[in-house]
């Protein structure tokens, strides 16, 4: 009986958020990137806490409508002055250069090198985050007070990058339950250093792992550690059998920060991962909005496109693109909190727990209330709410006609479905409940 | 054409909740349990109204999941101070004594007794309702202050009850309707000196089988006054043939006090009941809430249990457990007010018309709309709003496809139902409308 | 690709509604009526500027449930007093006559013409607008300061009109489209100097004709000018093949004031019409109403009735009689409003272009994303809202699975049809989009 919630509440750990955010501190300096070393590294440190699988996909490989694109590296950037002092240097922060930018070195006159120029008038001390992938060109990004002081004057600039055949990175970590259904879980590794748009998904996504690697489990867990958008059409274009097990999925992103909770519908808008995210966040987080399917957003874009339409939804706290910090140098460390890691690691545990134990039940005395004092079910009970405990007891047997799931019962019921599913189990535990078909059996 | 609220507004009887009052207060001083002469004298007297039949069924025969109990009767219980004076005694309220407390004649001191005495601290006043059907027990029910006036010593304890092998009873009455489909209408006759929970359902379901008596009507009614729990279970398990003739039902329950209505509905939460009863409750009485079903209550927990999953829905004034007299001795005459019950009877009086009345039609004329004016039923009308009465042909004309019955009409247009009837008789009248089925011709 | 918007948006004149205010104009004086001269003389204006044929149905002819109904003129009417004044008099203003009123010549006291005269005591300035179709009568309608002058004694009346056989006339304008299939537009034209109520309908009706003669249409429009009620009953009865063609449809009616747009959806509910209404409404103009179905109003009642059951409904901008000019003189060319009847004709010009254009396409790259920006489709767009532009694209892409018209992907983006519609044209250039059939080949 998979109970990740019980599991993260009688861990040994004190603060199980330090540890997720310690963990983000140490991929946070790595300069990732679509594709080249950054994700490498990236993976290599995952590595070190789960079976994962690293795979290269050749530069030029066509994906879907796409084709993996060349391989992009930095060794270093900077701009220097008249009198030769470095302006701007990749080295103090990887924000400074346009990520994919091309080899540069060259001398500019101010005038020619501001075209190259990013800032953030309105947020002067920050240094925004600028891609290039797709069309060559270079730039550096500085903070606005930077741009401001640069005097009149040549400078000399240097891109130490490389642009060339290679291959795209991706990890993939699968834990086998005892179906072959999947659950998807999915987050970019493709952000430089920053810290909730990037590392906040990816250390959540590793911790469930680790959580889930300890338990018996029904589903498979595919957790995909990948580059945004060419990453999950890559994945998607080499993995037709996995995509078609896929039962449930979630793509994590923006889970590190002090926000409330957003859970964005998959596609299908009720899938079950939908009725049992919002569920939970209903439950276990005041506050949390449940936001309707749009095209636009993360890799859920991909997993939802109509060709797959697969019912995988974006978990986030703070919705991307909404909070000043978002691509900006302040989505720093500082940004990221450990309570509210372990507050969305919490949630993810609790929604797989639904995913997991949301069976249907058949009562076998559905004539009437079964005598349930007899039996020691009927409020001689204990626990903290014992009204509570007899409620679902009730709930799960005039429910149980077969057509109702576990999560049903607590739909209609608006009792928590941990609160259902320990109803469920004292009722079987009476043979009062069988459930309708042996979910270890069911197969694709 | 059954309409019971016609029969009730023209009947003689200056004021009719004042009948029903005074029917409670005869049954009001007998002290009735889910077995024993208390059911047996309560059923005797509605037998001086109505057809009743009275059944007996003996201790010990199985009823689906449970056992019909052995039978309790009192006589007598005391409690006598050192002095020999009786503290709490039977004769005065017979809440002094907690229901089904097996036979008992003893001497105990204060700290003993204690265990055994049941009082409201925050209502010093009144004597609370106890009972103790399934393990055997004994207790005495007193008022805090009595409690509290207690001296240390010893006290005599007399319960002369007994608890053996006899019975259970309950009554049935059954009007034969033109077709042998049935209206189920359920009170519970179990409870002691207690009014509104208990008397107020068994007088206002007294009055509508007497009011149904008076007039033609094509279900057939089934009115049962039984224990609670026990006895609906026991009717169902001795009634499979009768169940299945069910079409509508409803708990009577509460419906005695100054409160609002409140229904709460089936199971199937859309059946045709609920949708008459939130109806009625809409244009009849202002301020009425409808509820959602939930497996907790009163005798729809029976018949809303998945095997049966019948359309009854609970119909109560103030909800039971939500108002501070409920299970106490202040649930009394007092708290039985003669204009509730009136009331109460009128809205069962007007959803039992709905349910008679709700025939689906088709328009005769259904292309374009008929000239009313040449058949005198255009504008040329009495009545008190002859707007509304010409509205109510213009939506029943409209909508007389053959698939909405006039309960749907009455809902879409938001008309009252009965004008909605009262337009689709002059219609037939007028040879625009016909009834898609005989009503008269149905049977199972 | 009908584009009725952006043609009505690119015409030279200057002032649109003042064409369609000095149209009411010139038919304001006509006296109208459900028969006779009034409704030829207006059809013969509506000749000038369309493709008209007048429809003469004979008096006595049975049409569904009604008879077409003997054909009224009137030459002249007036009241003398005993000084031979005329004190009401038909030629100052049409509405003085009770319409209908049979020929009658007599002198009569007061107290007896009174029983023929009719007034509004709470608009003492206004005449009220009074008919008689149905039942032979006569009578004046003046306003309550004219009645009120009027002093005791013998008064002389003249009603010099004519009820005789002759027939019953209505106009009728088919726009041929690609498709067979049509749409219905409906106003009547039966009232005489009366402006929102009648000549709105027909000016707008007829600007709409105009401009879809211009331009290529899928549909097949039929305009129909006609007398209320009775002139669609006979439209109907002798239109059973063009019925069945019917696919969308809208009565204009007071249309020309300057309330808020209200639109009453068809008895259907969710028919494509009411939902292209509903979004263009929603979008075009603020704080337009939505009114449910309900059986009485103009002649969608008839188009509505349950034997045609069409997908009709009602546009208006203040909902007839609950204004207070409604049926009054008061309802003249100053409360008619140019900008009113022009923001009318947008509207409509609106809702048929969502009709033209609601198809549902088929995604040719439905697995992932497409490249857009390999396409010069993603961003590297111009417009005056570059990120629309985009949202609309993956909306367009995302939903097109051959199960979502436009007008679904609008409703569920929350975007302009207009959006959504360049959107996939755009995509469709791009070859990325098909349409599921080709709509130039449907046929009924």
């Amino acid at each position: 009986m998979t109970d990740l919630l019980s599991m993260l509440a009688n861990r040994a750990d004190a603060d199980p958020g330090q540890g997720l955010h310690d963990f983000a501190a140490s991929l946070f300096p790595i300069c990732r990137s679509i594709t080249g070393d950054g994700v490498r590294q990236t993976l290599a440190r995952l590595g070190e806490r789960l079976p994962l699988e690293v795979v290269e996909v050749p530069s030029g490989t066509p994906v879907l409508d796409w084709t993996v694109p060349s391989e992009w590296n930095i060794c270093d950037a900077y701009i220097r002055d008249a009198a030769g002092r470095k302006v701007v240097d990749f080295r103090e922060h990887n924000l400074h250069v346009v990520n994919y930018s091309i080899p540069v070195r060259a001398k500019l006159p101010l005038t020619e090198l501001k075209k190259h120029l990013f800032s953030l008038p309105d947020h002067p001390a920050w240094i925004p985050y600028r891609t290039s992938y797709y069309q060559e060109s270079w730039g550096f990004c500085l903070t606005h007070r930077q741009l401001e002081s640069l005097a009149d004057g040549e400078y000399e600039v240097c891109i130490d990058s490389t642009l060339q055949a290679g291959s795209l990175t991706y990890g993939e970590c699968v834990l086998p339950g005892t179906s072959d259904e999947e659950v998807l879980v999915s987050c970019h590794v493709c952000h430089p250093s920053l810290a909730n748009d990037n590392l906040s998904g990816i250390v959540v996504a590793a911790a469930l792992a680790e959580l889930l690697r300890g338990t018996a489990h029904r589903f498979t867990y595919r957790f995909l550690f990948i580059p945004g958008t060419i990453g999950a059409i890559t994945w998607l274009a080499r993995n037709h059998d996995a995509v078609g097990r896929i039962r449930h999925g979630l793509v994590l992103t923006c889970v590190g920060d002090s926000g409330g909770f957003h859970y964005k519908k998959s596609r299908r808008g009720g899938a079950e991962i939908d009725r049992a995210t919002a569920h939970i966040l209903h439950h276990q987080s005041e506050g949390a909005k449940i936001l309707d399917f749009s095209p636009y957003g993360y890799d859920e874009r991909q997993y939802c496109s109509p060709g797959y339409d697969l019912p995988v939804g974006c978990l986030m706290r703070s919705v991307w693109g909404t909070f000043p910090e978002y691509h900006t140098s302040a989505d720093n460390l500082d940004f990221l909190k450990a309570e509210a890691l372990a507050e969305s690691l919490q949630v993810c545990a609790g929604i797989f727990d639904v995913i997991e134990n949301n069976h249907t039940y058949r009562n076998l005395k559905p004539h009437g209330e079964p005598q349930l004092g007899k039996r020691n079910l009927y409020r001689s009970v204990g626990g903290t709410n014992p009204k509570q405990i007899m409620l679902a007891r009730l709930w799960v047997l005039n429910l149980s006609d077969g057509t109702n799931s576990l999560l049903d019962i607590a739909e209609r019921s608006g009792l928590p479905f941990n609160e259902i599913r320990h109803a469920a189990e004292s009722l079987m535990n009476a043979d009062l409940l069988i459930p309708t078909i042996s979910p270890e059996r069911t197969t694709l």
